[in-house]
């Protein structure tokens, strides 16, 4: 059902190439970068063409295969260097993404090393994740289809972009709402647009309206009169960083929707795979949170819309409590109700 | 403390005229319309150069004295005939603004009708609506005082603008703010940018700053947070129309901050005029919710930021429930707590 594909490998191991969805010129523009060397491909992560840690982590895989491609023909000694040299580059586009310094050493073990083996290995990257994003579409589904009740259609409202631009799949947030467009389970989206960066507008409501699913773009401020029209029978959010005991990090206004879904009666739920859980974290109260610039607010959207010098304050992510999440989605499964004791069961860390 | 003045007269009766501040190039730029005839003030209430009910009676009673000043040096029938003219074009620059059918017929009940006398009651009307302002901020200000507790300052959140740019005076909302800076009593005001138009990043964070308020902007899905981290003790914002029982209609986004107020213990309070209130209301079920254009949310800053052809759902506003308003400040004082007999009550209806 996907209606854009983020990250393709073109071709065959030796000759081919990496093309990747440019999102910098979402959504007024459908454009792909087609990268023949490393440069192109640390280009690409850098400047956020590609973003969303799955990505970039599957991005930086084939970025290896091009990187051993200038050894193509010589012996695995060669092969191994080119791709040691790819990877010390690569590990320096994105310097906080755990997702590519594990993806380039995960390369960095295939054996024996030929052009075959690492484009091989960089797929089964790529199908990993988009395997994680439909087992997650699959324990999330069913909260869909019971939402529902006797109403048309189950209303569905998610924030920031969670979605198939951020992973080889189908996404994490966006997971159940593709799968229940493939299955014709009627949803309609209700799509937070997410300031100060518009990722809701610019991503999710592009790629969900791409892949044939019902989706209608609010501004964050209008999600309470939504839900209390009735609108919306659920919240499925992503998040970034998960403690053990369910406290999400994700981005700033993730914990606005969940206080506000908590009044109207509806659950709110968050799907990640099981990668963001931080099990050294016993709660959310540790996690920074980090500032944005001030321009993002005054004047993101190509003119200044704030007066000349005004302060600002711009949390960039927030933390929302486990006691306000009625489940976490995984790929293993559900944890309903979120628990110290049930995040450890389902993620097998009893 | 106002650093701005949206509505001036300049000069004397006979030859004098009005003075607007273009709030449309608002806060880029401060530029003044001096309108010399009645066409001119048409003009800068039909665009919107002068916003808010109040302002907009104003504008218009001060239309009527340029309308007349055509038969300056003539008899009284003459003047009321030129007055007659005036106001019948003023009151189809924004058909549905009640104070502006108010404020002209107010001005043809003036006798004598002479210039002076037509001025006089112009400034009246004018010098009316700060006097009501200047009460609610006197009525809200010691809620500002209570709330500091043993804090540095006291952390104020507001949402949209009801602001002096939209009265005669300090506005409503704003009222209370400004007579703390006024008199020293230390507050952090916290302005929701308020989308779709942004009203309070390009005016509220304006008017404020201007009036040496100390004002931070933050985007509205950041409300939240902001509370968690105890950085706000109390809301104020406007309404648009309050029913008997004390439901407020205001702009799209006060019943999510009155939402969040309310999770995290903090008094939401709202700020307006006894004229605002439509006792033939009993509650606020039946106010219509009026619907806006998607443009406004897909490119309204200058260029396109969701996908073309995107669905939108754009409540112009919501209705605020009286039970999660802590009290309503009015200038015959606090509605406190918010039920029918005390609506009645402090407005003098019993």
């Amino acid at each position: 059902m996907l209606g854009v594909r983020n990250i393709e490998w073109v071709g065959d191991a030796h000759t081919g190439h990496l093309r990747l969805l440019d999102q910098t010129v979402l959504p007024g523009e459908t454009t792909y970068l087609d990268c023949r060397d490393v440069q192109a491909v640390w280009d690409g992560i850098k400047r956020l063409s590609v973003r969303g840690a799955p990505a970039i982590g599957i991005a930086a895989a084939f970025g290896c295969v091009i990187g051993a491609q200038a050894a193509a023909g010589r012996d695995e000694a060669a092969v191994r260097k080119a791709l040691a040299a790819a990877g010390d580059h690569l590990a320096t586009s994105r310097p906080t993404a755990v997702n590519l310094f594990w993806a380039i050493k995960r390369m960095q073990q295939v054996a024996p090393m030929t052009l075959d083996a690492l484009l091989a290995e960089a797929k089964r990257i790529h199908d990993e994740d988009a395997a994680m994003c439909r087992a997650i579409g699959e324990h999330g589904l069913p909260l869909i289809q019971k939402a529902r009740g006797t109403l048309a259609s189950t209303g569905v409202l998610t924030h920031c972009n969670a979605g198939a631009l951020a992973t080889g799949g189908i996404g994490t947030a966006t997971a159940p709402m593709y799968l229940a467009a493939e299955r014709n389970v009627p949803i309609a989206v209700y799509a937070d647009e997410t300031r100060p960066l518009l990722q809701g507008s610019r991503l999710t409501a592009y790629e969900l309206a791409a892949g044939g699913v019902d989706v209608t773009l609010i501004c964050d401020d209008m999600a309470a009169q939504v839900m209390r029209e009735g609108r919306v029978q659920m919240v499925i959010t992503g998040a970034d960083r998960i403690a053990a005991n369910g406290d999400a990090a994700n981005k700033i206004g993730t914990y606005n929707v969940a206080i506000l879904a908590k009044h109207h009666g509806i659950p709110f739920y968050v799907a990640a795979p099981s990668s963001t859980f931080d099990m050294d974290l016993p709660t959310g109260d540790a996690i920074p949170i980090e500032q944005r610039a001030a321009e993002e607010i005054t004047e993101g959207f190509g003119k200044r819309t704030a007066p000349l010098g005004v302060k600002t304050y711009s949390p960039a992510f927030d933390v929302t409590p486990a006691s306000l999440i009625a489940a976490i989605i995984t790929e293993k499964g559900l944890i309903d109700p979120v628990t110290t004791e049930n995040v450890k069961r389902v993620l097998g860390h009893a």
